[in-house]
């Protein structure tokens, strides 16, 4: 790695200098207190706040070759943003925790700071990075917490599913799953080694999963909406639907029978990110679709059209993690 | 490393087996929601929640030759305790995120867990651990994300201090960097290597010095009573006091002129998690001690007893990390 005075590795710089940095890419702050004291001081108009904190690591959750600076904050910022909105919650700040090498050049972290606020502006208008925290690691991680607003709603937990409601999704299941596999399939190297991602490569849909999978959008906007027509129960689906369905059905105390017609991919993919829900009949709202209705409890937690599933349910990053780097 | 049934690599549990050993050793949830859900769901009953998140890396901020998990799990949350009480606000909620590489012990994950609850309990008493994260690492990681409430109180920000104010502290100056500097100087070997500290080589002095870096015990209950004194200026002394007062005379646009009987220990030493406050004379309240005064601003932004300093003023950890793990 070469010296690039226009382009300075971050340990040559110090936090206030990169802060200001990050700090220009993104939206002005909208907060009671916002960046540059010791906490942040943020509006909670209806007496509770929803928070969640979820972590991207270089190695299990992502690599380098595949995903750019811009990607990993968008995805980093998209999967929080969905946990809130799996409240049936409006998500209203980030706090972010960058552990870097002091190496990473300094138009990376602006890259993930760019795409940070682009998943906030595009997935939870008026959502914005309030405070957050830099440190030098050797393993470059991306801790996001993300706090909400339920407006006076109730929380929608997962454990109100009852016999006889509607199970229904929103958003793409299956096709982040699916662009995972087409990193691992086609752009690795002899050694396994990742190797970018040629898109002229890539298939329409084989481009539309590998988006999936780098930039997830996750329909944050319809948590809310759930929650409005009276969702019994709320999740997002970040393991695979089996296994989230299951979890879903176990706190509930029902079993989920799925559509039959809903392929391995759908059941099975990770990080689809999109919102489980579970509605009285008559009720779903738009953007949600049924895929499946409660029963009361039986053997199974999950069945697929009335039998029970005997594949792998989803993914475990303790079980599947492949231990390459890149 | 060998196997142990008894004490499993967590690289060979499931996340839900985990994370119930370490819901084991927490408080139980005192949460509208609670551990378990996509997201926590917390009061803020003023309508307004504090929020602050720091790192503690392998590496640059800790070894494991010199710090226990419990030490760990302490630092992590009494770090994050003091920011919340820095802006005057009472920390009500952890958020705990933790990355680690797949042959930690499940006695260590316990015993992170424990440190966690322990300094809430001796810290600040009914903040608890309501959320959080595990993932695999290279690097052991966690990042912790601190609630508070302000409970109608107006937060207290770093610049609001007024020429005639009293600067005081609350806390100990000095000790932790110290205690640091015992680590670096007399548990290496001869690579440099870390090993583990043994206590009875230490006088008294130096095992309270290395206590104070270790398990930090900041003044977390003082910043409510700096608030309700009167505080023009709040913040966390985590930098090294010279350092951080230069940021509060900065914000201010005053200069601060402290002790001259202040020793180089207690101007420069890191990690202190002392308050530093402003009070207008006269108003100074019981914990905190009178340590110099502010000025209309001057050349300098920090004098001592009169005098311009001329130190390094403080630990930052892009430019003063050695770089070697252990």
């Amino acid at each position: 790695v070469t010296d690039s005075p226009a382009d300075p590795r971050i340990g040559d710089l110090s936090e206030g200098r990169i802060l200001r940095h990050i700090l220009d890419q993104l939206a002005p702050s909208a907060a009671v207190v916002g960046p540059g004291d010791d906490a942040a001081v943020l509006a909670a108009p209806d007496g509770r706040v929803v928070a969640t904190v979820d972590s991207l690591v270089h190695g299990p959750d992502f690599r380098l070759a595949w995903s750019s600076a811009y990607d990993l904050g968008w995805k980093s910022a998209a999967v929080n943003l969905a946990d809130v909105a799996a409240m049936g919650a409006r998500p209203t700040t980030l706090l972010v925790a960058l552990a870097m090498p002091d190496d990473t050049r300094l138009s990376f972290v602006e890259g993930l700071a760019g795409g940070l606020r682009a998943a906030c502006d595009a997935l939870a208008p008026g959502c914005a990075v309030e405070g957050g925290d830099l440190t030098v690691s050797d393993t470059l991680t991306i801790v996001v917490t993300a706090l909400g607003s339920l407006d006076g709603r109730e929380p929608v937990e997962r454990s109100g599913v009852r016999p006889g409601d509607v199970i229904a999704v929103a958003g793409d299941l299956g096709r982040a799953g699916r662009g995972l596999r087409v990193l691992f399939d086609r752009f690795r190297d002899d050694t396994g080694t990742p190797v970018p991602p040629v898109l002229a490569d890539l298939s329409p849909a084989e481009a539309e999963d590998l988006a999936a999978q780098l930039r997830p959008a996750p329909p944050v906007g319809l948590g809310t909406v759930a929650a409005d027509a009276g969702a019994t129960a709320l999740m997002d689906i970040s393991d695979g639907l089996v296994l989230d369905a299951t979890r879903m059905a176990d706190a509930s105390r029902v079993t989920i029978d799925l559509d039959a017609a809903l392929d391995h991919d759908m059941l099975t993919g990770g990080e689809d990110h999109a919102l489980l829900a579970a509605f009285p009949a008559g009720t779903v709202p738009d953007g949600f679709r049924p895929i499946g209705h409660a029963l009361p409890r039986a053997e199974h937690a999950v069945l697929i059209g009335g039998r029970a599933f005997t594949g792998n349910g989803g993914w475990d990053p303790y079980r599947d993690w492949d231990s390459v780097g890149g």
